[in-house]
């Protein structure tokens, strides 16, 4: 998309940007030596932990009232920047702070809590998802504060400590603070773009419902020779539940699944088939052939348009070295669903568990849990912050972006817009290649110091396109 | 089974039995304390301590040449007792001194290998399967030896170390020592009987092969969002295979697997439903409710006469606390089959791995490893030694034996006899509850003393009936 005349970036302010990011990756390192893991109870002092590193970084970064607001779970870190111009627009700056677990830690180049750069990269587990770009956006901000006295626009900067749980205790914390978030825009920067050299606009994501099966076959592991052929094999009988989920064409089974499925317009398939995107690469970067999933649609259809149904993760009977002849009498999957619009997590979780439950046959139990979900998001395209946000971009990077949508799930960005009653911008610079929730997880340096760059302007260029 | 007028056991030996059966216990404690789980490379040292206490023994039991035979793998314990009489017959005794893995060591009620008495029961890994047993023919041994001097028959003592990893190096053992284990009759005591008051001889065992399969669909795991519907998702692809494993009728659907089954007799098939066997407390102790298992036979048949395909375990990708949304790169499941006759354990391990691999769709990887097998063995009932087991039953519990099947393998039955060419009964004391291979194994004091008596009287009628 061709970006016209933006309007000009004080030069001073981008100087400043990289000449401060060299300290902001110093400091990125030390947050990321926190293993702050929302998704494990082991690890809850780690998030308050880094929490506190956070009230002191943004502190020390000349932003105001800069704490934590206690709730359910791990704190919310703010802070608030205002702008020179009283009249200017309140911006909500939502990153977080929680990070994916580390599993499997024997499969990292380098461990996953001692950050280490490895060719123009910064390797460790959150680099990228998503403590990297609250480190980029403090550097912008400074630079604003230390070239011109305040940013063009009054920030507000929300961090959360479980975006990778779901957010739990998000809505009651906003609901309970609701007077600190008032604002003219969500920002939220989670999102990734098509490339180190290709900036983009993300303007959708998928949903998300999670779950865990569970079956039970005995009262505890039987020997397979003792009770082979009478005894239920828990193993098998969540194989055949699984092996329900999809029908021969990869397309979800689940009854009712699609039924609310909003079918893409003519406009956005084409527009997504005229993106230059090498499908062939994006595959063989991850180890992936091309012929999985559903039938009938583009690779990028089905990344970005599609619902799906993944398993996370099996769990059964003995694992160790060697052999043990046993049956199982648990067996249990993690479940996740990616939807999009307009599918509701609550109805699709429930569907998958009636769908699963409904199969089990008599001889075992089959309990389903429903864990965290999110509903899809879709931002207008026409719009001031998404017209000051292709010209950031093109700041930062020196080219047009383009406009895309993103296969993953920021459930947060719905109980954002839902709490805060604003719609939501995604200013995201993640790469392809950053690896974000698997081992070795990445940050580039070069796009680090672009995407701050793009930040700052992004600040000068909405408060120009939205005053 | 009735068994006529058996020849007088010497009192004295079966008091002597009594006496020196609370020492013997003390000393299986001492054993059971030696993780010797042969299964797992990381206990090999533990294996090799327990051979060494075994040595020990052996020579302060009063066995003659008891040493170690080394091979490639964990050592054979050997030891030998005299008949006075040098025309008595020669029986090997086969024992096995390695355990199954203890996991999930916190579903034990105590430590697995810190032995507890629990109502009348030794609870340890291993008290049952199978060291209990070496203990008991000890003290039935050297009763007759503090009695008269020496055994009724000449009795070479043959204790396995790998017994529960499938022998890998009994074969070429025993080979290499041919000359030791000559002898007229192979006795082997690691099967079950009906119950405390219900003493049964078994005739038959069912074979195993076991296999590992795994799926790998990428190079790493990915993240579901950004490459849910485009990545093949390993743990869906193997349960997708593992669900055509089994036919709607619960039959294995392997193509050729039951060419070669062994149609059992009528004659068979109605001396098992004359059985005075408790199905459904059966399947109550181990928590399982009917319903499971193929078609058309019943319980006890689907347990001693037919063949069986289990999963033992599944292992993919995420399962600790909480969620973690990524598409698992690889997926594996351990797998065993119980064979019966005419069923070959290599043939079947074939036949499943090319099943398996055939099915596997282009975008995935799909290898399968062939783990240990053993055949199924079937034991002559008109013959010497059973006669003399079935009365030595009779004077050690007071009723007189049925004849069972069981449904386990001792693939090293089939090794032994092939090895060492002679006929094989199968002297055994297990009990139902005992819990072998699953937390909380036990062995029942009380069944363990009349097991002792049982031991002492078979090597007198033994003797009688063969010489």
């Amino acid at each position: 998309m061709t970006v016209t005349s933006p309007a000009p970036v004080p030069p001073a302010v981008l100087d400043r940007v990289d000449d401060l990011l060299p300290r902001a990756l110093d400091r990125l390192g030390e947050l990321l030596r926190i293993p702050s893991i929302s998704g494990d109870p082991a690890h809850r002092a780690d998030v308050r932990r880094a929490a506190d590193w956070l009230v002191n970084e943004l502190t020390s970064s000349g932003l105001r009232d800069a704490g934590l607001l206690e709730g359910d779970g791990a704190p919310l870190v703010t802070g608030l920047l205002r702008a020179a111009d009283p009249g200017a627009p309140t911006v909500v700056l939502y990153c977080h702070y929680d990070v994916q677990p580390a599993e499997p830690a024997a499969d990292w180049s380098s461990p996953p809590f001692e950050p280490t750069v490895v060719d123009g990269h910064l390797h460790a587990r959150g680099a990228a998802d998503d403590k990297g770009w609250i480190l980029v956006h403090l550097a912008a901000l400074r630079a604003w504060v230390e070239t011109t006295g305040a940013p063009p626009v009054t920030v507000r900067l929300l961090l959360e400590g479980e975006e990778e749980s779901g957010s739990p205790s998000l809505p009651a914390a906003l609901a309970a603070h609701a007077d600190l978030f008032a604002g003219d825009l969500l920002v939220v920067s989670d999102t990734s773009m098509l490339g180190e050299d290709r900036p983009s606009l993300c303007y959708g994501l998928r949903g998300i419902a999670a779950l865990e099966v569970r079956v039970r076959g005995a009262g505890r592991d039987l020997h397979s020779g003792k009770y082979g052929g009478v005894a239920p094999n828990a193993a098998l009988v969540l194989a055949r539940l699984l092996a329900t989920l999809h029908d021969v064409e990869g397309r979800v089974a689940v009854p009712g699944f699609h039924d609310a499925v909003r079918v893409p317009a003519a406009e956005e398939r084409a527009r997504l088939a005229a993106l230059d995107f090498d499908e062939a690469a994006w595959l063989a970067e991850a180890g992936v052939r091309g012929g999985a999933g559903e039938a009938g649609w583009s690779a990028l259809e089905r990344a970005w348009l599609r619902p799906t149904l993944d398993v996370n993760g099996l769990t059964s009977g003995f694992s160790g070295e060697g052999t043990k002849t046993i049956i199982p009498a648990t067996a249990a999957a993690k479940l996740s669903c990616r939807l999009v619009p307009d599918q509701d997590p609550d109805a699709i979780a429930a569907l998958v568990a009636a769908h699963l439950r409904g199969l089990a046959p008599p001889e075992v139990d089959v309990e389903v849990e429903v864990q965290h979900g999110g509903p899809p998001v879709l931002t207008p395209t026409a719009s001031p912050a998404v017209r000051a946000a292709l010209a950031a971009y093109e700041t930062g990077y020196g080219v047009a972006p383009a406009l895309t949508r993103e296969g993953g799930s920021v459930p947060v960005v719905a109980d954002l817009v839902a709490a805060l009653d604003v719609p939501a911008l995604l200013l995201g610079f993640g790469l392809p290649d950053q690896r974000e929730h698997a081992p070795d997880e990445r940050l580039s340096l070069r796009n680090a110091a672009r995407a701050a760059r793009t930040c700052a302007a992004f600040w000068h260029l909405l408060a120009t396109e939205m005053t």
